[in-house]
């Protein structure tokens, strides 16, 4: 039964049922006055959750297309950019900038590992002719479940000089970004992540450094000008009819995010994780993530154990159990399984979908105490 | 209370309670089994919507996108297009053919007007070179409640050779649009028009003339690619993640679709737009359509009464009596107004409107008849 299921992807993530019923309000003029009233709130909400000063924008589209638009308003044919990738989504947003004539140097590292923030300052520091105009880079890399430093990898950029594009779309509210005060100048969220809402929105924030280049760019766009939709915010409006059910989705889940507030909820995602890494450990699992001190705290990237295909795996837990977790994405597809803990998720889903994990391995024919996950991740949280 | 409201825009329309909940449901995997299910029922039902047994693709955007994604998958730069306009969203289309490098000629004609079909052929016929390769057209322009007559023009330009790209956005289900059989190689509609779904959904039917276009089309595209939709639909899924809640919602209303069937859908259009221009004159009111033959079934505009403002009168419609219409757009803004009567509505909805209108007119002063408007729309029925 769908409707039983416990759905541990990294996106699009379960949405509160409150939130869920606010989208089935009767249609409304998207360019009235209760659309005027909402962006403005939405839009304040959105810039404490990106902890920025600077302007935020909705866009009616799905998160790629929030990495398109970041793309096309601050970056032109010609200009270089270095893509720093440590996945499926980091060579993403690098494709996108090739795509639309950018010229790409790759910094990529193994799937698995994050960057390396020295290698980063190396590079940057060699282009002495400041020849490189924007770093890409993603903050949690969905695909491997694993984090970049931004903390520490954002004021290198700033020192630099290179705008600073970061694929925030699965990091926003499941771990700290501080937009303003680690330099970063434009960051890209997606709605079907933390923020507990359907997929069908995106949210690009924007610094003056990159209003700046949205300026300047030569880049052709229409859809995703940016330039449009700061022109239409000023009067609580979009330049298109937006997906208005989502946006009420939007501003009932900024309530219940500002009930919790940033800091609670970057540790009850950090709690989440780490109660599902022993988890997985005390399975006799694998951990896909290089350095478990940068594995992610939206998702836990973990190798299938010999003698398990993934697919077999994820059919059994959603077939006997209901309970729904990812394969890998791209060319290790197949190599592992990985549960999402982001958005509206706490401590039982986290202990329910292990329990259930215990179950399948050992069915599957694994020599593993079924129970062991489970224990293990009720002694992260003093059980 | 805006809960009240009676919403006669020309969208986002109504939506009706049942499709409302259905978005509401729990969130689901969108690569998972019942996704690709209910991808296929929604293609093959948006096929029969679009009478064309070629392909169509479910984007999550606005109509906008929708247009954006017509135009970068088949017209390459410098590739010639001619735009026959007779509004802002065929300018729109226009404009967005300019911004990605198409050479744009011009064949406009004045608002309230629709184009005449010996024009496009003279033009057409003057080609001898065959150097238009696409003609973008708009078959009910929204902005001034025209329509052009494809089922004429639609032959001609195949004819010619020339692609033929519509923006059906606000037509398709109000008014006949055969896709194959007039001749259409993209046509392009929007979720929250005549579909009875929210907005955030765009649809894009393409033939194998506009296919092979694609596969030749030089214009950088990402997310809006058409061939990675094509790519990815084989597999019951969307390149990216969609509006999840928006597709469960297309399903249910294309089930409401086909239970009232395309013929009466169109005859039903035809009937509520023919009750609202028999009211609007009997209002005393001036229908803005050149030719009413020509009159949109989607939406009616109507000249602003001397003395009042559009403004003043959308409001009072709006707070005292909780009916919303709409305003004109781009340079005949303030000249008209606009009821919306497609997609979720019938008689009812346009007596009452038509009803509000006549105490509003007569509260703001004109000589009028108040009941006049509703008198005539009902002998329009038989009343």
């Amino acid at each position: 039964l769908t409707e039983r299921q416990l759905l541990m992807i990294p996106g699009p993530t379960p949405v509160p049922p409150s939130v869920l019923l606010s989208g089935a309000r009767p249609m409304v003029n998207h360019r009235g006055p209760e659309m005027a009233k909402l962006m403005a709130d939405c839009t304040a909400g959105l810039k404490r959750v990106f902890q920025t000063q600077h302007d935020a924008f909705i866009l009616t589209c799905s998160g790629t297309g929030g990495l398109e638009a970041a793309v096309v308003n601050t970056l032109s044919p010609g200009e270089k950019a270095l893509s720093v990738s440590i996945g499926v989504f980091g060579d993403r947003l690098a494709t996108i900038a090739k795509t639309y004539g950018a010229e790409v140097e790759s910094l990529s590292y193994p799937y698995g590992a994050a960057a390396d923030p020295k290698q980063i300052q190396e590079r940057l520091a060699a282009d002495t002719g400041k020849e490189i105009k924007a770093v890409l880079i993603t903050q949690n890399e969905t695909s491997t479940g694993v984090c970049n430093d931004l903390a520490t990898i954002g004021p290198m950029v700033r020192e630099h000089g290179a705008r600073l594009i970061v694929d925030g779309i699965s990091s926003l509210l499941a771990m700290d970004s501080q937009m303003d005060n680690w330099g970063m100048d434009v960051v890209v969220a997606g709605s079907q992540k933390a923020f507990m809402i359907p997929p069908g929105l995106c949210f690009v924030a924007v610094n003056d450094r990159a209003k700046e280049a949205m300026e300047r760019c030569t880049t052709p766009r229409f859809y995703l000008d940016l330039r449009k939709a700061k022109q239409y915010l000023e009067q609580g409006q979009t330049p298109w009819t937006p997906a208005v059910p989502l946006i009420w989705q939007l501003g009932d889940a900024l309530k219940l995010i500002e009930a919790e507030g940033l800091q609670n909820s970057f540790a009850r995602h950090a709690r989440l994780a780490a109660m599902t890494r022993a988890g997985a450990k005390a399975l006799g699992l694998t951990l896909f993530a290089a350095d478990e001190s940068r594995a992610s705290n939206a998702v836990t990237s973990i190798r299938r154990p010999e003698g398990i295909a993934t697919a077999d795996l994820r059919k059994l837990m959603r077939d006997k159990y209901a309970v729904v977790i990812s394969g890998g994405q791209g060319k290790i597809k197949d190599d592992i399984f990985r549960i999402g803990h982001l958005g509206f998720v706490g401590e039982k889903e986290i202990l329910a979908a292990l329990g259930c994990l215990g179950l399948a391995l050992k069915e599957m024919g694994q020599a593993v105490d079924p129970a062991a996950g489970v224990a293990a991740a009720m002694a992260v949280v003093g059980g």
